[in-house]
């Protein structure tokens, strides 16, 4: 879920990534990364909304990309979104 | 679905959404703004990376706002995330 400073959003509650991130904030991280596909982003954006009303100000959005990729399925191939969120403190 | 040369996502399929883009670019406009709040926030996305490969590099993501807002239901009150995605040609 968490590498370095990047947190994979992913199909769990999304509490758990908002704890993943507050951790990577108190074990000294200035800037962590949300990573998302598809569906995921609406739940990064909401990790990202969480984590911002808990700091207070303290938290603030740096960063945003956004970008699609190739996926292979069994119906052939399909292209699906993905997005970075920087969150800086 | 589109108010200006914003265009708010919703549960239509994603190219209706592609379509009112591209027609506010042919009519004028050099800057789009795409509104979703909760899981349309995927399909805003989906949007704005369809557009930018259509009009291969001439379409570029200039701005990014997450924000949230209450909404009231039966179940009494909750908080949705919100975006808004400029692109600008």
């Amino acid at each position: 879920m968490a590498l370095g400073n990047e947190v994979l959003i992913g199909k769990k509650p999304v509490m758990d990534y908002v704890t993943a991130v507050i951790f990577q904030f108190n074990t000294g991280s200035d800037e962590v990364i949300l990573k998302a596909k598809g569906n995921m982003i609406s739940r990064a954006v909401d990790v990202a909304e969480i984590v911002k009303k808990r700091y207070m100000g303290q938290v603030k959005l740096d960063g945003f990309a956004v970008n699609s990729e190739v996926v292979r399925n069994r119906e052939g191939q399909t292209r699906i979104s993905t997005m970075e969120l920087t969150l800086k403190k």
